[in-house]
């Protein structure tokens, strides 16, 4: 079985790691290949590590051009998607990676993204509980942020089991630049960003908060508050989470171990290492893999998980192509089988 | 008047430091200069950024050799200062860059470190309350470590102020690798460290632990314990931390600003940044400034400090030449006035 | 057909890189993975990027352990390579990795590397003219090295062609810290490769110009020489070769180019990028792509050349898996069918 | 004395380079700091590194705002300099940073840069022969580019030592990217430069040709071309130049180590390394050294000489207040006698 797939916001960084991902993908064909302001290009002169599809010519991104596909991936700014999928038939798949149909609740998405909240998908995020089965009919699915799948990875097994504290979350991450996509802005130019780390959206305005906290309420059956502070570091790719929580009364080391191994031991991408070995970017850099590891502060009662993803592909790209693969009933590996990129 | 110094572990990276900064000290002639494995070798070949010391031999590093100068300082693995220490008269002022003589508590010394207490120095952090006047007539100095400098920096006013709850603070720094020292472990290697982010010491167990507990609990009057895990930045130098800490009921965010910014006034090196702008490490590259930033989450009751400084110049030997300067009389930006080495 | 492979220097950069392939070959069931000092570790520990074969224990470096398998990747250090290979079946596939059989010239052996010569073996550069017939059959075959390879695809076309004058090459090479493997050495430290290039191996001596020379005088039938400079960029990955020769008189830019694109318009791995485009090697990361780019500078009469690959896959690992496809009658893409690592 | 200076185009690299060293001048007050779109902004907000002035407010880049000073830094786009040059007394030391000055050959100006050619201003490499008593009495300084200021320092010895064929010489840089300034151009993202090096400006057209070409002709009282490929590092300062020429019939490597020994004896800045040393653009990080180091390949007949220098400090701003300490009668290490900052 083949099936033809359709990529919006082509120039992008999401844009192109959906391409880079699909493009060694054994059951897609890849259709229309759009962008906005980069239409009638060469991808090759936008995308230059895409070799297999270098002479393809973006075209509009418009409802036409990405009608007639099995599946449509929207790589778009938020705000965008809505209108776009509104134009598409109910049977086709239409996997968004921007924000626009992530958060349930209204109030939370008018606080931190403002306007008219354009209505919830089912959440691409199979790890989760009970994920896999909603995301298996689904055809509009919504895939995760980059911080909060990380975030999530690194929690959740905790919150459902029963055994974290709902209140007082401190997560610090630190990403790649790509991040923050192909925008024009000072502060994202190499001389700027090389050598140094910076933070930003500190005190709890990041609009990965509440992202974060409704995975974590969900499993926790209780709300649980955030505090995340994300941080800017001189590398393209990779987030490195460091999710902590207090525990509960009682909870052993131990018993905590066993939490996370149970939960993620019939998972093929995320990896609880052996203890003593600690997560780096770099291990997963291009993969869809999460590791993570896990430690309990005596002193301070607090659980630290650190977790390690690439923010372009399992925070974004590889994230939406196994939701993919659920939806289309392919192995949850399909394409996705490949190790990081390092040193 | 002019002082001879001598300086000890000149060929690793705290040492190169101290000789970076004495080099254009104006009050200043360097006399040894000394090593271990490296005694004999030419200085040029080890710190080839030192243009103007290039043609110097490095000595062995023994009591000998240190002796016969007004300023000795110690950049030693620690366990080694102590020694070295007893064998100076006590006029001498001796400034230890190392870990020996920090804590107060050898319950704590022995917890982390393990081994005997070589006993308390004076600590050479002038920023905190009280310390310059124990400064002005140390002959003995600790300088602090590179994490616990900036971590105190930015949270200290606020538990000399009494606005911060004392149990509960979580603190996650990245440093750059200079930090880890010249020592040859394949994960320093560039090729691990460069385009990742890593973990280490995870779960209460740094060494800076204790450190920064007893500042805050010396400021706060009242016993403050610390989650802290550091990670490792695909940068030279440079440290980010991010303190967070919970706000006593009723405490506004006016506040908290003012707090800080009294205390930090008169202080020639740490300046808490216009609102809306974030700190950033290259702006302190090389210098001993420390830039700070805060925000409190109103969500979550907590405070977030972001703290940057230079790891090996104010987190290292900026901090001891400043030190020093208070201990001799001098000004104490004397050979410290200059600015970040960006972009 | 799945076919056995044991690779040797697993816990070094290329032996872990031919790994990272071969885990994605299709055809390959990959059976001892060995080292020397590291035997008896878990793979996951020294290659965490190598999720797929985490739990594999690394067993030692022996003729023995190597024994019966269809193929043997040596990826040791020059020298060893000989005396492991003598021990093996004639007709098992060894595939040398190292620089112990690149070189005709006993001469040039034993100036450049010393020792006694351990003879030649086909050389696996597939795109050379000539290079498949060879290799179809070969069941010994030498990798080459990582900068021959840049250069001799950047070149070899218009020495072949007879284009370019055989005497007064020049080259200069940037590559990443992975070339110079996993060794302990302080100047490839993170902190002292992070932010700055430095050259190497200037004047002639670098052990790769013999090969380089070897390469254009073959193709150009006629004795040529190189001047070859190699820096050391701060990445982990990548060389970014730029390789100029005078171009004989009467021959147009025109002509230069048609020289190129016909010699790869059959390559699928050799990109002469459209013109205004320019290589990079953050485009080839991670791939066995080399994309290259020409042009002619009318006022030196020289033609200027630039490549990009990764040295780790095309440079190494990958080059050497794409002559096993061929030396087996595989498709030689097989394993290889994928996009550069970007941004 | 105490003289007044004006800096403009102090938002970009350059001018903050130049505010950065003037900051420490023991001799200087910083008046007027100008800027175009940026006029009425806080220096700190785009300056962060620059404490000491943060408070500073930019007026707009004018002749009004200019005048008054004893001394005006022009660091404004290629140009722009000559109008506002031309408004300000013949009294007033104007130092141009930018192009337009450079070269004395209208031709060139008019193939490399185009439109009408602004004049010829004193050259500020102060160790070119004969170039300081041209400055002493200089009140119009056009400050050399940087790749042409670490070629003609690698190269300049030789050929006015005679030692050197004038043709044929091939120059290949390696810059960081604050070579190219502020400008947001996507190529210059963090994302697209980091982990990554490639080319521009390939085939004898980059700007800096002429310049090169121009000075060392001077030197070898006859004709020189060069064949020059600039490319772009991931780093944020400096450069590294590999300059090869081919060396006259009979020229021994003893002989060539004189010759730049020799010219370079007295100089402060500019250092000749001790054999076995090669530069490293690290050590230079921030400062107005040059070090170099040569070797003769005796298989081609070429002299390859590596240059380091940073390219804002010696390659723009250092050189510029190196030249103004000579026009104004001051020690010429006046405020630029610091040590680099590494690692």
């Amino acid at each position: 079985m083949t099936i033809s797939v359709a990529v919006s916001g082509a120039s992008g960084y999401a844009g192109g790691e959906v391409l880079r991902l699909l493009a060694r993908h054994p059951e897609v064909q890849i259709g229309a290949i759009t962008a906005h302001s980069n239409a009638g290009a060469r991808l090759g002169s936008l995308q230059p590590h895409l070799f297999a599809l270098a002479d393809r010519e973006l075209v509009d991104t418009t409802p036409e051009n990405l009608a007639g596909h099995d599946v449509v991936f929207l790589a778009l700014p938020h705000g965008a998607s809505g209108a776009i999928a509104a134009e598409l038939p109910g049977d086709v798949l239409v996997i968004d990676a921007g924000a626009d149909h992530r958060l349930a609740s209204s109030e939370a998405w008018e606080e931190f993204y403002g306007g008219d909240h354009a209505g919830t998908w089912p959440y691409g995020l199979p790890e989760l509980p009970g994920a896999r089965a909603e995301l298996a009919t689904a055809r509009r699915i919504a895939v995760p942020g980059c911080y909060p799948t990380s975030a999530q990875l690194a929690l959740v097994p905790g919150f459902a089991a029963g055994v974290l504290e709902p209140d007082d979350v401190v997560i610090v991450a630190a990403s790649g630049t790509s991040g923050a996509g192909k925008s024009l802005k000072p502060h994202l130019l190499g001389s700027e960003v090389m050598g140094g780390m910076s933070p930003y959206g500190v005190g709890g305005v990041h609009r990965h908060t509440p992202e974060m906290e409704q995975g974590f309420s969900r499993a926790a059956g209780a709300p649980v508050t955030v505090s995340f502070t994300p941080t800017l570091a001189p590398m393209s790719r990779g987030i490195l989470t460091t999710a902590t929580a207090r525990v509960k009364p009682g909870v052993t080391a131990e018993q905590l171990r066993a939490v996370w191994e149970d939960a993620y031991a019939d998972e093929a991408f995320v990896h609880v290492l052996p203890e003593g070995q600690w997560p780096q970017t770099k291990a997963v850099l291009g993969t869809n893999h999460a590791a993570l590891q896990l430690a309990l502060d005596p002193r301070t009662g607090r659980l630290i998980v650190v977790a390690a993803i690439d923010n372009l592909t399992k925070g974004t790209a590889g994230g939406a192509v196994q939701s993919m693969n659920i939806a289309l009933g392919f192995d949850e590996m399909t394409g996705l089988s490949f190790e990081g990129t390092a040193p």
